[in-house]
């Protein structure tokens, strides 16, 4: 790569600030190449040389200038990345949509633009937010044991706050049990899903877990869906994942932000913005979180959550696209494939809606009453206690 | 600027990943010039032109190649981040510390590398993390309202979860009270220090605060500072935020990383990495939470806690300089000056110290008896439970 000296935005000057105090230094690319060209020839080896490889597969060398760029800058990404993770044994290559046709035909690869993770004898798809943060933080964390073990009231109190993400907890023997099978199964969806277990009798009685039984948290949901205890095969278990995985509330992720975009229902995602960290926002998710468990079994119900500080460079984006302001909370419609949106207006009214009236607008959502279509020439907004 | 085609890496490629989907475009940078070259002629004319000017204090053109990219990545983060804000009515700008030494001088800019932004009468400075995500995440909580109102419960719960932050709340008449001053105040603040009023009367009895009262929370801290009701002035509630600020126990955020980790005592820093996010680290973090409780009024300690989620790009970075395995919660001291650093060895046990041994082991830190210098020709680490 000749494009040594461009180093990377999200780190650069930060060197040259600080040179007073020590301990906070950011990464820049220091210019070695360490992203292979993966072809027929090199691919068997470097599938054999790491414990981990992560090949993009991207579309062939574009003849417009720009989108040049930005498959270089998508290298540089890659680049910073195996820089950063240089001592963790982690391969890196490129693998052209078109030149190595075949290479990808045989790895399995399909969707230009992902980024495929071969470690030990599974695949797993990187379809997030491509920047060299949330990849190595992705990445970081497939390193980590997929099961964590949860052994004392504290660490089970960890467990209990994670609301904001699918849990599954099994409780076993011990290493050498039905156990082995569970773990089997987390490898299948690490890091996305999080797997947990106890070998803990307390534990266990605490979350009124029967010897050898499963259970599936979906994000926000107080009651898990029950796997009962027996002989659990590895497929039992993958399937049941499989079956609850859409949650009724989900938050997106920059981790998996596009595969998320992609699961629509319909063509269409019920969105909500709400700012966490906000009182105003954390009061609208509040209603919205009761919301979400009362229609937990609704299988065409999935709200995505929005938390905009997630996000900073896109929250402008949405404004304009969206044409809502993100200062409050905010609950929409918006069709896949234009990005047209219509927007519950809470603009007139102090209170935010209540559980109650977000059902019924949520029911005129699914039912088409409330669609993108029908506000294009219409100028008011829906408004949810009645008065247009 | 010449390098538009630089489209900025934590954004890229990702317009081109998502074709069949609408809604999750990130923003690359589009080449038109947004950032001012500030001179003696044209300040006075950019300070009236915008309602917030962010002018950024840097070095003169070094002749060092490597410094000179730097500088104009620097410069690019900033164009991103002017035109990702386009329509807030926000100016940017570049200083040079020695071309435009005079106007530094009537501006007051000091420190190179920090940015400076001008709002009304008053001065901001950023030293945080230089990134477009950091930057623009912090300009729109400088747009925000400057102080929160909690009007109900659910407010309440939001203001009573932010633990992590200092916190200020006031219990005022109405908007034409004292509370005046006390929004005056917290425009200095803004936005690295929240401060939150009510004027209910409900919400004043559960956080007992009588009327006109202003009351201080330290980070993690149950029991706030107390600043009795009366007529305050501006002043005097700016005297009692600076005189408590410094917190026992502080989490390290991009925004002002630099500036926390420049307020050393006596040259050195204890640091504890914890990943909320794990049972293992949440539980180090509450033994630590009960140490920083129970010697909140010792002027001498203040623990930077840093969750390593928050700095992917960091976190090898510090696991090679610290020689330390950051999947692990960690407690050190480290030396700002050289970056040299002792921990607590946690390796042969299984559980973590209890809040007492933490106690014993911060207090040999103090004392000098634990030290960055002792170790240097010594294999051991310290062990908490005395088998060295």
């Amino acid at each position: 790569m000749q494009l040594f000296w461009l180093s990377l935005l999200p780190c650069l000057y930060v060197t040259s600030l600080c040179t007073a105090e020590q301990g906070l230094e950011f990464p820049s690319f220091d210019g070695k190449d360490r992203v292979l060209h993966i072809n027929e020839r090199n691919y068997k080896k470097a599938l054999k040389r790491f414990d981990m490889l992560c090949l993009l597969y991207h579309e062939p060398q574009p003849a417009h200038k720009g989108r040049q760029k930005q498959l270089q800058m998508t290298e540089l990404v890659l680049e910073l990345t195996a820089q950063v993770l240089e001592d963790k044994d982690i391969g890196f290559g490129m693998v052209d949509s078109q030149k190595d046709a075949k290479v990808a035909k045989k790895l399995g690869l399909e969707e230009e633009g992902s980024l495929y993770i071969f470690k030990d004898d599974r695949v797993i798809e990187f379809d997030g937010e491509f920047s060299a943060d949330t990849l190595v933080e992705f990445l970081l964390d497939v390193l980590e044991d997929p099961v964590e073990l949860i052994s004392n009231p504290m660490e089970l109190r960890a467990f209990e706050r994670m609301e904001e993400d699918i849990r599954l907890i099994g409780y076993f023997k011990g290493e050498d049990s039905y156990y082995k099978a569970f773990q089997e199964a987390s490898e299948r969806f690490q890091p996305y899903i999080k797997f947990f277990a106890t070998f803990d009798k307390a534990t266990a009685k605490h979350l009124s877990l029967k010897m050898n039984e499963v259970n599936f948290y979906e994000p926000f949901m107080e009651e898990p869906a029950i796997l009962p205890g027996r002989q659990l095969s590895e497929m039992e278990i993958v399937e049941f994942v499989h079956q609850h995985k859409r949650a009724t509330l989900r938050k997106l992720r920059a981790e998996d932000m596009f595969e998320t975009w992609e699961d629509d229902l319909d063509g269409i995602h019920i969105v909500a913005f709400a700012e966490e960290e906000d009182p105003d926002g954390y009061e609208f998710l509040e209603i919205l979180k009761d919301v979400a468990r009362d229609n937990t079994n609704n299988p065409e119900l999935s709200i995505v959550w929005i938390d905009p500080d997630d996000f900073p460079l896109l929250t402008t984006y949405w404004e304009k696209t969206f044409k809502v302001n993100l200062f409050k909370p905010q609950i929409g419609v918006v069709n896949v494939t234009d990005a047209d949106s219509v927007w519950l207006d809470m603009s007139n009214d102090e209170d935010l809606p209540t559980a109650e009236e977000l059902e019924d607008w949520i029911e005129d959502v699914l039912s088409g009453k409330v669609n993108t279509e029908d506000d294009d020439d219409v100028k008011d907004d829906y408004d949810y206690d009645g008065d247009v």
